[in-house]
């Protein structure tokens, strides 16, 4: 009766995009493979974007000349359908687009208004369904956005419906700046578990506030068994670690196993890797119960 | 429809006991007058010991002389009758029992099998209510004993089942080293509130493994309204600050009120008891969501 949950870390792009630390295109290669060494089976691994809008997503052709995207779900963003190309090109065979549940995030984030990224993903989600490469859509802010405050379930629940009329195969729902609490998630996930069902559903947390493993958990009790996660949190403050960022892979897969869920992660290679991101950014980085898991790991030794 | 939670602040007893600093009486009095000052209705403010078994805890008698028993639930350990002596003595009218559930855990800690432990509480129970005291218990490493592993439910049960009939008002499950997670939770307390009913039943987690806000999660789905936590996390490793501790009180605080719980405590008077308990101990101190809510205090100041 062992549940499997999967776990799509998305340190390599949205951790590192986040980050003050430069890495280099084969160096988020190493990590990816890494993280693929140690079980992960499903990696965001770069992201189509201008490289003068996002200097530091450069060179994701590279990053995935590095790479075999046959040992996992190795995923690219792509927001829009130049993005789509440089993906395919590259050879990229799963693809994740991006929208904000409000007006103002979006004209803040990529400078369009809302109908319009939706549209934009709706046709970008379109082609890669006509070309059989498997489409996910991110509806990020989808609790609350720090422009417009709390965002209701109708509109998450309306761009959701969206994304799967265009023929995306999942949503996720993400909590972009870690501003929900579990009350906020039993409410979201149920609604939308309840329309969509579950195995169509995935969700992004945020620790800022140290909820993110307390909101996984009530989203695991909605049924939801696929989660975004970031390897040592990455994404967060370099200047109080753990505080704010990503939830943290090891976090949740610690938590996950503990609780006796599958993730297929070999949690000792999955520490390795933490500190291979460590040395990589340049500064201290890990999840909330990483000194826990350093200890046991001394203890077993 | 809002619905009260209600927090038992166990840092002046709990936490000061395991912290490495030394705290005269006189300040873990001012302590708990702050504590109870930003709004916290229960502290756990002394434990009736030998001085020669807890030196840390010696002065009970001077505590309770620099409060006042009349603001709060000002509850105090009694681990035996001459302990519930000295607090009748001091003027408590709150008291609370510890048994743990395990052989090995109550040899180890008081020097006492289990049935002559659970036979002294029953005792000191009944004392307490033919005088009109009030009683609670402890049920300690209620998931999980660093000797002897998991804890059975039917233990648990059978044990909180002796309490009650001697007369305790409620019983305190706590998952004393922290290793308890959310599904090993939701069973137990499932069973226990179906069996005792969730108004008798106080929950009492460590964030060891970084857990404890994703069990008090579970535990309050569970329908428990009443919990243990610690100022700061007060207990914890002070080498790794927040790594391994009690519960904070103000994580626990935070996520209440973000999720719609009523816990009568002033958020901004709270954080300042924080800073009060890290002067006192000397050394730094804080929940996973400190920085979060220092920096918010900061934004609206």
């Amino acid at each position: 009766m062992t549940e499997t949950v999967t776990i799509n870390d998305v340190g390599p792009r949205d951790g590192l995009q986040n980050d003050p630390g430069d890495v280099t295109p084969e160096d988020r290669a190493m990590l990816i493979n890494r993280l693929v060494d140690a079980g992960l089976p499903a990696v965001e691994v770069a992201s189509f974007v201008s490289p003068r809008a996002v200097p530091k997503m450069a060179g994701a052709d590279r990053v995935v000349a590095g790479i075999d995207l046959t040992r996992a779900d190795c995923s690219a963003l792509v927001p829009n359908h130049k993005g789509y190309e440089l993906a395919q090109e590259a050879g990229i065979r799963s693809v994740a687009v991006v929208l904000s549940a409000t007006e103002t995030m979006n004209l803040k984030n990529i400078n369009m208004d809302l109908e319009t990224t939706v549209r934009v993903c709706e046709e970008v989600v379109g082609r890669a369904v006509a070309d059989g490469v498997h489409a996910r859509a991110y509806v990020s802010v989808a609790v609350e956005c720090p422009y417009e405050g709390l965002v209701s379930q109708q509109r998450v629940h309306s761009l959701a419906a969206r994304m799967f009329d265009a023929g995306a195969a999942e949503v996720i729902v993400a909590d972009t700046i870690g501003a929900a609490n579990p009350a906020q998630v039993k409410s979201l996930f149920s609604r939308l578990v309840g329309e969509f069902g579950a195995t169509r559903l995935s969700a992004h947390f945020h620790d800022t506030r140290a909820l993110a493993l307390a909101n996984a958990w009530q989203a695991l009790e909605c049924g939801i068994r696929k989660f975004d996660s970031s390897i040592g949190g990455l994404g967060g403050c370099p200047f109080a670690p753990g505080a704010a960022g990503n939830l943290a892979t090891e976090d949740l897969a610690s938590m996950l196993e503990q609780a006796g869920f599958v993730t297929g992660i070999d949690m000792r290679r999955l520490l390795e890797v933490v500190e291979l991101a460590r040395k990589l950014v340049g500064h201290d980085l890990g999840g909330r119960s990483l000194a826990w898991q350093l200890g046991r790991k001394t203890e077993a030794a």
